[in-house]
């Protein structure tokens, strides 16, 4: 199969289109590949033929509205189009990103109301063969999934959510049972208007009322047949959130909720006929480990979601200032806003970093993907297992770090546009708001953040702590050697290795001063620990961007800008920590700062005629991307004013004008008269 | 008249509230003062006594509604209640700022329609006595006015406008034409829906077809009878913006509008009815700059508009820090997320930056009153021309500095909420949605640091560059050193001093390499200028601050927790400028930034038991803040699930129930058959 990568439509943008050092499509190949570049057409394709998803840009959608639209379009339409069947999935896992990324560019409510039904299927990892039926039930839609764990009065400590599950012998029943509306499970998704059972985490308890720990029960909450409440269970809406206002997240409160025995997932514990519990695990926390494991792909997955969202936000930033026009040398020649260093400066590093993300999240999902076949092939060996802790650090700080630089990103996308980037028809708020949740769900960030350093530190004897590689011998020498990457590389080396010592002096100064573990964790987190799994994620991915750039297989035309794109992400990112660099001696003198800093914007000089090209390598078509001002075609104004005139009564006098015109107020009449 | 402050409700924030090292309500008199209290304390009653002000937090409201609700509490309740009369303006114009704080914690676009109707009496200024009766009529509502000089196509560049005015001398009458839709007036506040008349600027053209510049005049657009648009206007609605969209932007597209000669506001020029223009400014430089000139004061009360939203974005966090618990010491029992010191971090600077800018913003009015009462009185001296110069600059760094921590610092408060903080219901994401456009209205942040640093080129020859006061000297000693604050301002001073001799080298550089003046400063703003207009409006802000805490006639009882919060702020700030302390030797070895840190850790620590009260100073009742979370009573999840509760058709099957119960869909059905 060979598959034709369509011409853009010519405009404006072509000044810098026709400038670029490198070809887009030999780009667009590069990444892609063929086969996912005619998935992803064919998917976008499919979207805008069909009526149901058509838009309008800056749409005012109601709430309830846009939660049926997004039921609809994935049970109408999704469920038929059947865009990856399981076995696909199963030979090219890849292809489950891409369609999430299709589906996320279209509308993240969209892909997380479709991805967290299907996730329902974890059931089917927790539990085993008496568990086959929800899974059917779930891909053939008789039945609607979703996943509550989450309480009102408790998240990121799971171990304290305070739903019972009490075994009940004498009828081979579990009681669900919610003690308090704190207890309520909140935050579901799906569980808002549709689902019709939720696998519920809750702390199981035998009839002897000796607690065994969290488990996960598949509980029915709504009949299927009328979408009703069942007895016992009050389940609703949680009502507006910030963005992703098609999911429907809700709420469940169970009374005394009586389920089938078998409807535990058993995998990590089961309870007798007789009511006696038994577990596969001797250690109680290795089995509430496991019981979470399901969890653990999830960061990944965010990190990409993410990078999506950034993804688009370039698109509409970049073609924005190449087609923008304002001041310029003379008054009646007016420049491209591209053509400011300022603006440059803001932009262009954001697309560097978009470009180490991209194969940063690939990178790590294929890592992963490796993990879980070992799982599957029941891999005991110490690589399977070390390979396990290293994905649980990666993706613990990957999810930061990819939510954090996409939502820091859009606002500077956001105000780069100025007044046209705050018209909700340019999508740049629904993008900060449908981004800013990946920064909170499965995991705070800085609460994640210390998963990693926990990590880093236990491994600290494993490591050697680098010398000091004097990077200021070779930042001495002209700016253009700072162009290689090999300055930030070993810079962020030696400042993991830096932190990671600081760490621990940090951590043994506190429990020398008395401080118990808890405590003595806690006060090392800020300017430690936390910087610590920040730095060392960092390197990880200009590491990884840094191989690409070198291998053999990526072609010759396509290395010197990823190369720039590679040292510009690493120079960036590295000029946070200069006063760090200082501190450890890793630098010193005058120069050090501005030599990086020289770098920094020689790169986004040398970068700015190829950024347009480098944002239509992942753009997706117009439809899509739902931003007049980001169009391919680059017809900004005539874009822009299309889409205001065809706004809903945008002509029309407001239905309320009478009250302007008849009932005139008359000043201060209803001030108190002292 | 005395003010009795109300105690607050006790609960579950009391172990906070007893705590604290200050007299909240000494606090709350020091900085409102008896009269202003009482007076917020008013408005705030009279709009929660008032039906048409209610609102359940979080309802999705449809934006026609919005639009409406908003025009109804201005034109049939703020008219009549008519809060601050013409004349309690002009004696204390401090309390418009406060008014302006009032109905901005409420709702902004409220008080963005107030404002911007009355801001039409600029017409006042800019005009003459021919055109009183149009500040006659907008006063009693017969008109409705607004504010057009965007236009699609130029914002920033304010001279570019192509809108024309041309004179007829045969009908005394000027043509108001805009030659396509690029030049048609947008973002124009009020022009949506509502405006009968708008002050246009538009170039005045006489009868020969010479340019005179930018001008403005009185354009009719509706009719104010019938609100149906005039003859040869084209008038709509922009749609739907990010936030604030209880206020209806407007666009306007003229097609040859005919307007008396007389409607033209003749304080920069005027044409004789014979046709000629004459104008009693020899330089056009100089009338373009008063043309411009009633925009300066909108900086100075956007720097204020930012710090108000920071201000409730702290009260819902910090309220909600202080109770929400996540894990603790002991598993059984838990501690507020208050008590982390990651937590701390991420809020209290931000609280100590709303003190500093507290002060700052109200010190800075009162020297833009100081310098408007000099215009007044036509004073010439150097003095008054001075103090223009010096709160232009000031005005276009405040308004950057104010909107960007604001922006900040309500992202931090709102992942620092968790999921909760998601929930639309909370607030946060409006503050967000609604304080971004500060960064962009009335100048682009980037856009405007340009003109302070311009400024301060200017200047240069009049400073002394300070001399390197060694830091480290006094960084070497203990901790508890590094609280006087004289350290971070003292590191400040030869801050600016450094970037502005830095700046000044940079720049000669760009031009003795031959680039022309536009792209020599251009290429200055990065690392350079940027920075340097940053850390001038930085230090003066922590210098105001600075001088209250040591202000005799601050109570010596709120001067320890005004110092600390002062500290914090000043070290925090500077904590960002680190590596160019570094860089120009005022720092060197291995402690400066540790001990910087450990200060910036010290003090959050020292201030977190205050924290409840530091916000409490400045939250307003609950029904302005109309945040559950944040309620004064602290009882977070009560709140909040009485507001979930209540939600619109929370516990109702949807609508569209019949869809998911009848309608299954085939799995894959859809798919082409290859």
């Amino acid at each position: 199969m060979h598959h034709e990568v369509a011409d853009l439509p010519s405009g404006p943008l072509d000044i810098y289109r026709k400038k670029t050092s490198f070809n887009w499509k030999d780009m667009l190949l590069f990444i892609d590949g063929e086969e996912v570049l005619a998935f992803k057409q064919h998917v976008f394709k499919t979207l805008e033929n069909d009526p149901l998803f058509a838009r309008r840009p800056g749409e005012d959608v109601p709430l309830e509205k846009m939660r049926e639209l997004t039921f609809l379009r994935y049970q109408q339409k999704l469920f038929r189009y059947d865009f990856i069947t399981k076995e696909e999935a199963m030979v090219n896992p890849w292809k489950t990103v891409v369609l999430s990324d299709c589906l996320g560019m279209y509308d993240w409510a969209l892909g997380a109301k479709f991805f967290l039904n299907r996730g329902v299927t974890t059931v089917a990892n927790s539990g085993s063969g008496r568990h086959n039926k929800y899974v059917e039930n779930t891909e053939n839609m008789t039945t609607f999934g979703c996943f509550a764990l989450t309480e009102v009065s408790h998240g990121s400590n799971t171990r304290a959510m305070r739903t019972t599950a009490t075994h009940d012998p004498s009828t081979q029943e579990f009681i669900i049972n919610s003690p308090d509306f704190e207890a309520a499970k909140f935050w579901v998704g799906n569980l808002g208007k549709t689902a019709t059972h939720a696998v519920v985490f809750a702390q199981l308890y035998t009839s002897d009322q000796v607690c065994h720990g969290l488990h996960s029960f598949v509980v029915p909450v709504r009949d299927s047949k009328t979408l009703l409440a069942l007895p016992g269970v009050l389940v609703g809406d949680m009502g507006k959130k910030l963005g992703q206002n098609g999911l429907d997240n809700g709420f469940a409160l169970f009374h005394n909720v009586r389920i089938p025995q078998e409807n535990l997932l058993n995998k990590t514990g089961d309870v007798t006929p007789d009511g006696r519990y038994v577990t596969p695990f001797k250690d109680p926390n290795k089995r509430f480990g496991t019981s979470l494991g399901a969890l653990s792909g999830g960061r990944v997955s965010i990190t990409r979601m993410a990078l999506v969202n950034l993804k688009l936000a370039l698109t509409v930033a970049i073609r924005f200032s190449a087609t923008r026009r304002q001041f310029g040398p003379k008054d009646e020649e007016e420049i491209p806003v591209l053509e400011y260093q300022l603006q440059q400066w803001r932009l262009i590093p954001y697309l560097a970093a978009a470009y180490a993300l991209e194969h940063f999240s690939k990178s790590i999902f294929m890592n992963f993907v490796e993990f879980q076949i070992g799982l599957i092939m029941r891999d005991k060996s110490e690589r399977q297992a070390e390979l396990g802790r290293e994905i649980h650090a990666i993706g613990c700080t990957s999810k930061p770090l990819g939510s954090w630089i996409a939502q820091r990103g859009i606002q500077e996308c956001r105000e780069a546009c100025g007044g046209h980037g705050y018209l909700a028809m340019n999508r740049l708020g629904d993008l900060r708001n449908d981004n800013d949740p990946n920064c909170t769900y499965e995991g705070d960030n800085n609460v994640l953040l210390q998963q990693t350093s926990n990590y880093l530190s236990c491994l600290i004897n494993k490591l050697h702590v680098c010398g000091a590689t004097h990077l200021v011998i070779i930042l001495t020498q002209q700016v253009y050697s700072l162009l290689i990457i090999s300055v930030p590389l070993a810079a962020y080396k030696w400042l993991v290795c830096f932190l990671l010592e600081q760490s621990q002096k940090r951590l043994e100064q506190q429990r020398a001063s008395g401080k118990d573990e808890f405590e003595a964790r806690n006060n090392s987190q800020v300017y430690y620990c936390r910087s610590l799994a920040l730095a060392y994620i960092e390197h990880n991915c200009l590491q990884r961007f840094h191989e690409l750039t070198t291998d053999q297989d990526t072609p010759a035309g396509l290395r010197p800008v990823l190369s720039k794109l590679c040292a510009l992400y690493g120079l960036w990112s590295l000029s946070n920590y200069m006063a760090t660099l200082y501190q450890g001696n890793y630098l010193s003198g005058e120069k050090p700062p501005e030599l990086v800093q020289m770098a920094i914007l020689t790169l986004c000089s040398q970068l700015k005629d190829d950024a347009v090209a480098l944002v239509d390598v992942f753009a997706p078509p117009d439809f899509i991307l739902n931003s007049p001002i980001g169009n391919a075609d680059g017809q900004l104004y005539k874009n822009l004013w299309s889409t205001v005139m065809q706004g809903n009564q945008v002509l029309e006098r407001p239905s309320w004008w009478k009250e302007f015109c008849s009932d005139k107020p008359v000043v201060g009449s209803l001030r108190p008269k002292l």
